[in-house]
């Protein structure tokens, strides 16, 4: 499995074809944009995720609700493209900076100066229609179809907010798993601590009214992992290094770690292994600080990878920058307003974890068809339970 | 640039292949052995790293002291292999087990069990031969290689470790980059804070004594960045995604994040954005909380990358695991002895994110001579000065 | 540069995603849509190819005439996607075999056999939609594309036919490069040599009435070649090779050669090779056996590459099959008409092969702006020429 | 699968790592070495075939006679190195030309000339020494071993050479694809027609005499074929159009083909289908004009590859070329003496045609295990035999 993505901000709308999907997998489209939908809620969001509503058009690779094998594209309009038609079309323009929403002050934080130095762009534009998180609606819907294949082999995969701006959650009242899931789906701000919740939102609205931003972390769960993902035996196929690219290619995500992750450098080896037992479901780990990961490959615990997004950087709140035509210094312009973006980042943190493992099960099990990966999948851990 | 590695921890030696050096580096062979050399040592590092005395033999694509474009093979040989003949040898030997130095007790936290499961070894030697962290060696060769090529461009990359466990570097009496590189190399531990260093080495030896082992956090950083290295473009082509899958796949690290990583959640978004600025240098930032990236790509601001490396799972301090035979729980045997290899584990992680620039610094600039490279290099930053 | 193409048949439209082209690369989409005609033109094509007018629709990656350094996307609707809307959904729908316009019995020649057995789609139209030359269209638009952005580095690629039916063109009126150009150009069997184009009709015609087919070779020739593209130094990195994959990878296309091709094994080396020369335009050959490619590396010389394509498989004269219910022998239905598709391959051919020494072009000379690829172009042929 | 090689021609030795092998497989090393050994005869070869005697030493990947999982690296000496060591030594030496034997000649019909235009090599060993059909024996180390991978699941991979300087094989007396091969592997220039191996023989004796050189097809044929191997969805998944690019990418060849290759421009539909059967082992083809591919997907048929081999370019008679320091015209130099290398050929064309097919394999049905690959084959076959 492999995908590109492509797509502008304002542009008439994102493309994405998702390669190797194996045939025979019954593809719950409504689910695809649930999670798109659930992607643009969550507290904190600006106005423009309200005016959109996402949904994927099956343009190939879909058929009578099953996959074929063939590429998948779905298309995802851009609700609002109808105001910038001008704007972003393709076909040449007079040469009229303001038809063009010229942009020529980088701001802060974004690829808009990095970009336009790398292409040579002078009309900043060009560079933050594509480096906009706009496309990750795009990796979401790659990341729910991924889903849908792990779900196929018992793998669920869901995510959660562990922190923003500060505000750790800490506890929880629910008592499963899916109690948690529920309750995350059910919270604004898509964590499991109600209290940390309240907090959360009453500093969301705190740095709205103040012009800031705030930054989080993010956890994302596999569970019913098959062991044996991924190999230590070259360093490019280990999967929780694979995991970490996707993760650290969100934008606005600057870290990610697995299990106990940067706290591992506080505390001695012996509170931070994970004793082998075995009984007849077959090999286990008594606890899970490594984050379900032993020698790059998945030891059939839990994965817990955790990420950190920085607060984003669009700004009420004036910053330094330098207009790149004068070259005089500026404060940096408006252009959106969501004040907190981590509930989506942690949708999106899913989607491409999701991604990753729907790969590698392919990989290691083939991808013509579903049938047999499930197949396979059954032997094998059949196999490995009493081996 | 791309490269493969091959070897077992106890087999002949290691090899490596890399492909796509451009022609004409002047490559001093010495140093890369200096950084193998640098490896071994380090404050807690068991008896074997004394015996060996890694050397790179080049095997091809150097010739008369400089590369000529074709693939470079570099041969480690490993020193203590003489008294592991028969137990490594790749012919046929009679199935005695005591011969074979048969392993059947997985140890917690290494790649052992699940290896084992996943390529069915029945003689869990033949996964940890392969996983262990002796293979590092080889990367880090690679890295001293590609430090070769990014000097010719006036790209420097260096590291040094933060936080052995817990304890924390924090202050310096280094006044410049230069002093501050010339403690971290005269130091044992590989760290910035003489005070810091002493606590670290203490604790070294309570662990050591205490038969635990110690993780700890590494810092890479490079300077004289080219800007725009990297592209938002696509997920794939983001270039702190790279170095985050390349750093990830360092044995026993466990987390990676860029500039304030993780701390990001803990502070409003107007705390941590670097104003941009301009002066007769070209544009550059007036603080470096993202770590030298935005958008996926080089700012030309340092790149800090930070790592943090498990405890080592080998334990004095037996640890429950089970034996794959009997099914019998057992406490886990002793294969190796260090109890922290957070130093050597920095230069690993330097080499990796090395090569992944150079990698990169070649996409952006072809491959195919360093002179051309330095050439359209240096147009490039005089263009993007005044741009 | 690389590409993904998606789409079937009968469903709404091909979709292509072009990653890596250049930024600044100014885009005549009329030019690309010409070939996209060009294709569905041809003497003995069906009646679908006049029904049809393709058309590329930029999705994305082009924003006022120029391309952005974002990924390019292409959208060719099916025109006649509207009677075949209850077959090709998406959507699940009730299992009316009619309605579905389900397929069981294989085409010999086809990919349906195999492809059912592989994706066990029992329905043969699961495969037949995708294996299907349709979507050769998008690798005409890809190519097109490639063509410009050579053009700007001096490149041209085209493309003719050599043999039909076992008709050969043997000679020609034209007097350059251009004249034959635009003899081929203004030929129903895009060939240069008149008489040779009215026996090849004429056999068209009369296979056409027998309900039989007719294949063919196609030359691409590139002119303006820049020496040293491509590489020996691996085997994967191979010019020659590279295109050799690309246009087996065409539907139809049987085998592929460069320069005197098979005849070499006919001719003792002192009658096919090419002397060097020098004088003051640079190194040259005297002489074009090999086609444009010394260890897998451009020359400079024009690149002559040669591919045969079978004669399409759907014929009227029916042939015997199997059907995958009954497991009763058949004989084969007819699902199209060509009679030959000769001349639309040389086309697909040529854009395939574009598209390789356009993504060699950026891997050799960087793919941030068309403007620095040129300059250094510039500088590398000048310092080549005297060399 | 993948792999890569380093190593010149008069260096040290080839070093190759192999990636992606299965575990479990038992490797029989005295079966590499013997094609090795086969590579190096061949009625028409120069001294230097006589002299060396290669044999691959396991380096690593290779346990007690079975493969771990591991990369592979495999060392081949080359013999003759002794007499290199100063030409070839990677330290610096003093710049004096004749100890370097320098070449400054460029040989048309090798990439030395251009080899030193693209990596700036004023000494064209740097460049001749790596292009040299030397690196061959790398590949056909690869080869040996994944014919030993295939054999797991009983396809068989062999060769044979049909034309020699214009000399067609014809007609044989082998009564059986066992006895075929037997003949082939008796025969010292690889073929079949015992008439027609006699007069090949008295045109290199004559060739050789004359200071000439001949080319020559091979074939390479896979028996025993999985089908539904590669796929038609995406351009670059298709076999046959992978195996192309490794054919081109061997030393000399110049054409790829399968099954009736170019014949099929010269014959109508109607002669060159293949009928589709059905019996008690399943589908069948009535013939095989495909060469044993439909849609990029192998069909079960006997794989049928052919390329064309140019004639080795390295001339007793002289050939005009250009001394790069002096720009003068001379005649090249003779580096080497083998008239004919086409049997040599045929061996590595079919390694890398096996290690393609190893690689499909491995990517359809895992890589973990031999015996999953096996399991998984076994019940694929059967699920497909009365599908």
């Amino acid at each position: 499995m492999r995908y590109l993505t492509a797509g502008e901000s304002h542009g008439p709308g994102l493309t994405v074809i998702v390669e190797g999907v194996p045939a025979g997998l019954d593809v719950d489209i409504d689910a695809i944009n649930r999670e798109l939908k659930k992607r643009q809620s969550g507290y904190g969001r600006g106005r423009r995720m309200q005016i959109e509503s996402d949904r994927v058009e099956v343009k190939a690779g879909i058929r009578h609700g099953r996959t074929t094998g063939a590429p998948i594209s779905f298309w995802i309009e851009n609700k609002d493209h109808t105001h910038w038609r001008n704007v972003m079309q393709a076909e040449p323009i007079a040469d009229d900076l303001e038809v063009k929403r010229r942009v020529v002050r980088p701001r802060p934080g974004h690829a808009d100066l990095v970009g336009g130095l790398k292409y040579d762009h002078r009309d900043l534009r060009d560079v933050l229609e594509r480096s906009s998180a706009r496309e990750t609606a795009a990796r979401v819907a790659v990341g729910a179809l991924s889903k849908q294949l792990l779900a196929a082999v018992d793998m669920t995969v869901f995510s959660y907010v562990n922190v923003i701006g500060g505000v750790e959650a800490e506890q929880t009242d629910a008592d499963s798993k899916e109690a948690l899931m529920a309750m995350v789906e059910a919270s604004p701000v898509r964590t499991f601590d109600a209290d940390a919740a309240e907090k959360m939102m009453r500093l969301i609205d705190e740095a709205k009214a103040a012009g800031d931003s705030l930054g989080g972390v993010v956890t994302t769960e596999v569970h019913g992992v098959i062991p044996g993902l991924g190999s230590y035996v070259q360093y490019d196929r280990k999967l929780d290094a694979k995991i970490a690219q996707a993760v650290m290619s969100v934008n606005a995500i600057k870290g990610v770690a697995f299990g106990d992750g940067f706290d591992m450098a506080f505390r001695p080896g012996s509170e931070v292994m994970d004793p082998i037992a075995y009984d007849d479901t077959g090999y286990t780990r008594m606890s899970n600080h490594l984050g379900g990961f032993e020698g790059g490959m998945t030891t059939g615990m839990p994965i817990v990878c955790k990420a950190v997004m920085k607060p984003i950087p669009t700004l009420y709140k004036p910053l330094p920058s330098v207009d790149i035509e004068t070259k005089e210094a500026f404060l940096a312009q408006i252009e959106r307003s969501d004040a907190c973006a981590v509930p989506a980042a942690s949708l999106v943190v899913e989607a491409v974890v999701a991604f990753e493992l729907a790969r590698e099960l392919c990989e290691t099990f083939g991808h013509d068809t579903v049938e047999r990966i499930q197949s396979r999948v059954a032997t094998y851990r059949e196999e490995i339970r009493t081996w």
